[in-house]
């Protein structure tokens, strides 16, 4: 696997072409591969038209990149953009359809007022049924609160754990510590969350090679899911099922266990979101990812996740891939893991409606 | 390959998810299939989210249409938008990924004002170098006329024909037929093209199923390939190589030439893009499409093409993939050809960074 990525944050000399193309030809360059070497080209990307006004985004990136004549598609499921576009990628190379494949996925979201911001991304949930993603989100953590007994600081723990993190990424959009005192004292955005619990709003590309080729890192199990896009169609909105039902299609794709991943990148588009993730993936039992969380038995989201790394949306699948492998590798410079054999990269889209889940390893 | 289709048209009282769902339950039903049985559903739809609003669409529709659980992505390049998905789709089950899959092309572009709709379509070009695709395909017409010889009267017949080819079809946008004199006295949009050359704004959705059991129609090739998006970067405007680069890879798989296809659905987004079109696709020598269309020895868009039937641009390349299979089996009511065997689908992104050709044949 080539791994080519842009530093995440608010780049103002930056467009939605130039970040794809650098993170394309580092992921080419880190492979050895020829741009013309490459058979297809996927584009995970959620709303570049409504953020930058130019749609036909998947040859007009890849025209740049110098990867022309060849499919190439952008793919769209909200803040599992990306996800998907790599699963897609996976699944050709390992049935054969590719030796030779690309995956990039990218967004530029800086530059517009906030309220647009706001009404775009409220668009990767039903418009005619849902708030915004951080009342979305607020309503699933005040339920969790109360079936659980999940606390305030409970989820302003994960802030902190993820900003500590972060600080030592250089990748990171945000590499600034924060206390608990901080995190709680937060403005409140929808009761109980507060600016501390909800991820950031960032520009930036990630890219992979995908080779039918041996490499050092290996895709052990990657799944697809989809559930309902409004919040009210889920029976118990404190559980993400289609987290879960990924996680098993994943794990016995691999033929592991929870117990067997060493380490997570999981969606931490809000705290709870990350709460609720780490259960769904069995890594915790249900209802029991804050306390679980608070122990860090298990590194999660060690890259500073969406929270403190970056969350530019159509990038974050394909981004938290990348960085497993960077684990793998050994090549996380300033925020590298001991003893790792086995990752697991979790990208939910919407609240649900999307959830792609994707173990890697060394190939030994 | 189950079939289903809505009727193409202006529909204030129906939104996308309906006419999505509407075209998934006959494809369903005409298949013989449980929506529970559908293993993964692809989505082609260009501009959802900017001309209603919503994303994360294919979760959306199919959710409503019973599909859930399974993979669910929308797949976006522009005017070929379900080309895309229908290739993605058959890849997979040609590789044995999937048994049963769903494709599903909608587009709902009524109900907005006439310029905010010639703004989202300008998206599918290079906005920071191209203009309005009327603009884009009147250089590409004045072009072909300049090295051709090609005639106002040459554009204006592909617009009677496929309005006298559309009169017939129930499922048709505009079934009206017009005159060569009314086609050369309409009004200028971009010279030389006129009203009559332009396809149509529609509000529309075709499904099919795609299963690994033979039914009465085959896929027998199916490419895609891309090219530049700004039309400056084309070498010579009036080619457009993705086109034929895509036939001759579908050719090939299908072990055909252009002489063994007996009837194709083209793209005709504006009547100069049929004249390339079946110049590209090898149906008739380069530079003489005009002259060969006059001559109608071999049946075009006889559906009544983008021109007549509707362009509600993410359903068009489901749509075409469709309508060649109703023929093949016959049940083209009212626009039946008699003795064919073997017919083309050729779905155009852009003005050219997007081809999609399907070649469909009868199952003996």
């Amino acid at each position: 696997m080539g791994i080519g990525k842009t530093r995440f944050g608010a780049f103002a000399d930056r467009d939605l072409r130039s970040l794809a193309v650098e993170s394309i030809e580092n992921a080419l360059s880190d492979a050895g591969i020829e741009p013309t070497a490459v058979e297809a080209f996927y584009l995970g990307n959620f709303a570049g038209p409504s953020f930058t006004g130019q749609s036909h985004l998947a040859p007009y990136v890849a025209g740049a990149a110098g990867i022309t004549g060849v499919p190439a598609t952008r793919y769209e499921d909200a803040c599992a953009s990306s996800g998907a576009a790599f699963h897609a990628a996976w699944q050709a190379v390992a049935h054969g359809i590719y030796e030779t494949v690309v995956v990039c996925g990218v967004e530029k979201m800086t530059g517009q007022p906030t309220p647009r911001v706001a009404e775009i991304l409220a668009m990767a949930g039903d418009v005619s049924a849902d708030g915004t993603f951080p009342e979305i989100f607020a309503a699933i953590a005040r339920r969790h609160m109360e079936l659980y007994g999940t606390t305030r600081e409970h989820l302003a723990q994960i802030a902190v754990k993820n900003h500590s993190n972060g600080a030592t990424n250089p990748y990171a959009h945000l590499r600034k510590i924060i206390t608990l005192e901080q995190a709680l004292a937060g403005k409140v955005i929808a009761d109980p969350l507060t600016l501390y619990d909800c991820s950031l709003v960032s520009d930036g590309a990630a890219a992979v090679v995908l080779s039918a080729r041996p490499g050092a890192v290996k895709v052990l199990g990657c799944a697809q899911t989809s559930g309902p896009v409004a919040l009210r169609d889920n029976a118990e909105i404190s559980h993400l099922p289609s987290i879960k039902a990924a996680a098993e299609k994943a794990y016995a794709m691999a033929k592991l266990t929870p117990r067997n991943i060493d380490f997570a990148e999981v969606h931490d588009c809000f705290t709870i979101a990350e709460i609720i993730a780490v259960e769904e993936l069995g890594l915790c039992a249900k209802g029991e990812g804050g306390p679980w969380s608070e122990t860090r038995q298990k590194p999660i989201n060690r890259s500073g996740g969406l929270k403190s790394k970056g969350h530019p949306v159509g990038a974050t699948g394909v981004a938290q891939i990348a960085d497993v492998a960077l684990q793998l590798r050994g090549q996380a410079t300033g925020w590298q893991l001991e003893n790792v054999n086995v990752g697991l990269a979790q990208n939910l889209g919407g609240s649900g409606a999307t959830s792609v889940v994707t173990i890697l390893g060394k190939n030994n």
